[in-house]
C-alpha cells in the first residue's frame, strides 16, 4: 500500500496532527503535503517549527492525534490614525518574514502584502502609525547591487515624507549585505532604519516575526539612534531583541531566532518585548545631525569575495584578472594569509596576485575567522602579500568589506578607494589603539 | 631628526621597555626592529602580546623604562626516559607553536627544532616519555593535499613503534583542515592523534604553547579516546584546553587563545590544567577497536570550495566547469541557499550549476552561517538546487565538507563519493531526528 493509501485508511489527511512510530521513536507532528520529491515519505511539521521528513518503510505506526486546523491567513485590517502617535514606515522586499507556508507544496512562499505583514501584529498599531509599502518581492539570496539602489530610492522618498523611522523588512540570508549597503549609501541618516526579519514564517506558532517587528517599532519610537541597524532574537527566548550595527552583524545560525550575531563590535541596543524597555549598550551611537542627507548608491559591479582554502592554485585568483574584475575581498585565514609561501603552487599564486593587483584590481585583505582582526605585519608570508599590495581590511567582515569595496569604486576614484577601504566610515572597522597607526 | 636619530638620542635601541606619549594616550612596550616597511614607525610589542605601530609625527614624548632583555631561547634539554612512563611521540609540521620572533627583522619565523619544543616546556617529561620528528616545516595556509598524505605517513610510522599517542604541532589557521584530512584518512585508528597549536609564539610571556601541549600530554595518558582531536585554550585564562572533535572545530577568531570553538558539536573533553584532571562531554567518543587500521590518502586535486555572495554571476561558477573540476562544495546562504531565483542572473548561475554537475562535478552544499543545518526542501530556491544536482551538507563545516570530498573522490567513484558525501563517517554530520530520514 502507497503512502497515500496507508493515511487513506486512517482517515488522515494535511494538517491533522499525527503521532508516529519510526525505528523505535515516537514523533508527533502536522502532516504536511507530500509533493514529487517526497514520493513516499511522510513530512510531519513537529511543534518546533521543523520539518521532519519519514520514509514510509520506517513507519511503523501511525494514529490522528487531532484534525486539521490549518492556521488561516488574518485578513487585511484596516489602518487606524492616532494623531499622538509618531508615523512608520514599513518597506517590504521579501522574504520569511513575509512568507507563509503553501499548503498545495509545503513550501515556503514569499507572498504577504504589506498590509498582512501589519494584519498579523495589530499591536503594532499602539506603537506608531503605520504606513506600508512594498518595494519589491525578492528572496534575499536573490537581491543585487541595483536592488539596494531601489531599497534606498523608497528610504529616501520615505524620509521625505517626514516619518519617524523605517522598518525595512528583508529575507535573513543576506540582510547583512543589505544593511552594509544601506550603512554606506546614506552619510547624514536623519533617522533610524531598522531591518527585520524572521527565521520562522508567520504562519507558524514559533515565528519570530511579530516580536521583531514589535521591538524594532518600540526602538524607533523611543529612540534618538540614527542609522542603519538590524533587530533580531538576541536568544531563543522570546524575551529580548538587539538592536544591531548594520556594518557590524551577521547571519551565525542556519535556523535558530537568535542567528544575528554582532562581530567585533557591541550591539547598539537591547529591547525587552514584555517591558518595552530599550537599554542602550553602546555609549557613543550615531544620532541624527543637521548635516545635509547624502546618498551614493553606486555600486561597481565587478567586484568579489574569494573565501581560500588548503590546496588552491593560481588559476583561482588569476580568474579574477582573466574576467577584468575591479575590487576582489579575499576571505583569507588567521591574521589575513593567503598560500604565498614557498610551495610551487604557493608561488603560482603570489604571482597572480601581484600580476592582478598590477591590473589595477583593489584587493583588501579579511579573515575567514570572523572574529577579530587582521595584522598583516607579523608573518613573512603576509608582508608578501602586503608588498603585492593586498590592503588589510582591519576587523572589517569579510561580507561588509566587500560591499564596501563595490560601493567605494562606484563612487571614488580606485586611488580614493584605496585610501578609504582602510579607514572607518560607518562604524565597519573598530576604532582601537592601532587607530595610532 | 629621523626615528633612529630620535631613539638614538635617547639611548634607546631594540628590545628595550620604553612609555610613549602619542595623541595623548600612553602607551609602553617593547621597542621591536624597523623594518623597510615600517620607516619612520616605532613598533612597540605590547604586552598583551600584540604589536603596536605608531608613527613618528604622532610621537609627542618617550622615555626609557628598563634595558633590553630579549629573551634568550632555551638550550635543548637532553631527553630522559622513565620506563614507567607511556611513550607520546610528537611530530612538527611547522606554525606559530614551532616559532619565535627573529629580532633582526620583528618578523615571527619558524625555525625551532622539534628537541626545542621539548627544552621549552620540560615538565612534559613528567607525564611521559616524549619523542619527537620533524615531518616538515611549513606554515599552515601553505599545506596542500600531499602534505595530508606524508603527513599521515608519519602518523602510522609512530602508530607503529607501539607508542600510547600521538601529538601533531600545526599552525591553527588551516589546523581544522588537516584534524578534518587525518580523520577521512585514518579508518580504526588505536591511538589518539592530537593536533596541538599556538596563538602566540613561544617566545611571548603570553604563549599558549607549553599549556596546550601539557594538556594534550595529559590526555593522551589518560584516555582511551582513539581518534583525531584538536587540543586548544578553552577560554582566555590559563586554567582549561578543550579536546575538540577533528571533523567539527573551526578557527573563529584571529588572535585570541580560545579561537577554536566545536560548531555543531560537543568538545570531546576538558583538561583541566592545574589538576591534569580529564573531564569528558562527550558521552560516545570513539575507543580503539581490534579492527585494522586503514589508510586511505588519496585527495582529489580539482575540488574547490566557494563561498556566495551578493551580486553573484554565472562565470563565477561556470569556471569550475571550464577548468574541469571534479568536486565544489558551495558555502551558500542561510539553510543551503544560492541565487538561483527569477533574476536574469540568477537563472543563469542556476543554468550553469546545472551544466557543471551534468559534466560530472560534485557539487555539495553548506551554510556559510557555519552553526546551523542545511535543509534544502524548505523554499522553492532550494529545491530547484537540489533538481540541478547539488547534494545538501547536513551540518558539516564547509572547511569539512571540502576536505571529505576531496577525499571521497581521491579514494572512490564519483557514484559512491555522491552516495557517501551526505551520510556521516567520521563524526562530521551530526546525528539527530533527521536521521530517521
Amino acid at each position: 500500500m502507497d503512502l497515500n493509501g496507508l493515511l487513506g485508511e486512517k482517515g488522515i489527511k494535511t494538517g491533522d496532527l499525527v503521532r508516529v512510530r519510526a525505528k523505535n521513536q515516537i514523533v508527533e507532528g502536522y502532516v504536511m503535503p507530500s509533493t514529487e520529491a517526497e514520493k513516499g515519505m511522510l513530512v510531519l511539521k513537529l511543534k518546533s517549527g521543523y520539518n521532519l521528513g519519514l520514509k514510509q518503510e520506517n513507519i511503523e505506526g501511525i494514529e490522528k492525534l487531532i484534525e486539521s486546523k490549518v492556521p488561516g491567513i488574518p485578513k487585511p485590517v484596516e489602518l487606524k490614525s492616532k494623531p499622538e502617535l509618531p508615523v512608520i514606515s514599513v518597506l517590504h522586499t521579501g522574504g520569511t518574514i513575509a512568507s507563509r507556508i503553501d499548503y498545495s507544496t509545503g513550501a515556503v512562499y514569499a507572498s504577504f502584502k504589506p498590509e498582512d505583514l501589519v494584519s498579523l501584529v495589530p499591536e503594532i498599531q499602539d506603537i506608531a502609525n503605520i504606513k506600508t509599502k512594498q518595494v519589491m518581492n525578492i528572496m534575499s539570496e536573490d537581491l543585487r547591487f541595483r536592488h539596494y539602489a531601489k531599497i534606498a530610492e523608497a528610504i529616501k522618498e520615505e524620509i521625505g515624507s517626514g516619518v519617524k523611522g523605517i522598518i525595512l523588512g528583508h529575507g535573513t540570508d543576506t540582510m547583512h549585505f543589505t544593511s552594509a549597503a544601506l550603512s554606506f549609501i546614506f552619510e547624514n541618516l536623519p533617522v533610524p532604519v531598522i531591518l527585520v526579519g524572521a527565521q520562522r514564517s508567520t504562519d507558524r506558532g514559533s515565528s519570530d516575526a511579530a516580536m521583531n517587528l514589535i521591538c524594532a517599532a518600540e526602538f524607533i519610537k523611543q529612540t534618538d539612534f540614527a542609522g542603519i541597524a538590524i533587530c533580531m532574537h538576541e536568544n531563543t527566548s522570546d524575551n529580548n531583541c538587539l538592536i544591531l550595527p548594520g556594518t557590524k552583524a551577521r547571519k551565525l545560525h542556519t535556523s535558530r531566532r537568535d542567528a544575528f550575531k554582532p562581530v567585533n563590535a557591541e550591539a547598539i541596543a537591547r529591547v525587552n518585548y514584555d517591558s518595552r524597555k530599550v537599554e542602550f549598550l553602546q555609549k557613543d551611537y550615531p544620532k541624527a545631525t543637521k548635516k545635509e542627507l547624502v546618498v551614493r548608491n553606486g555600486f561597481e559591479e565587478k567586484v568579489a569575495l574569494l573565501k581560500t582554502h588548503a590546496n588552491m592554485n593560481a588559476e583561482q585568483f588569476s580568474f579574477f584578472e582573466e574576467k577584468g574584475f575591479k575590487g576582489l575581498v579575499i576571505e583569507g585565514t588567521g591574521l589575513g594569509h593567503a598560500p604565498v609561501g614557498d610551495e610551487p603552487e604557493s608561488k603560482k599564486i603570489l604571482e597572480a596576485i601581484k600580476s592582478l593587483n598590477d591590473k589595477g584590481c583593489t584587493i583588501v585583505m579579511t579573515s575567514q575567522c570572523l572574529y577579530g582582526r587582521t595584522n598583516m605585519t607579523v608573518y613573512t608570508n603576509l608582508r608578501r602579500l602586503v608588498n603585492a599590495g593586498v590592503i588589510p581590511g582591519e576587523d572589517m567582515l569579510p561580507e561588509t568589506a566587500f560591499i564596501k569595496l563595490a560601493w567605494l569604486l562606484g563612487n571614488y576614484s580606485p586611488e580614493e578607494a584605496k585610501k578609504l577601504v582602510g579607514k572607518n566610515l560607518r562604524g565597519e572597522i573598530s576604532e582601537c589603539s592601532r587607530e595610532l597607526f
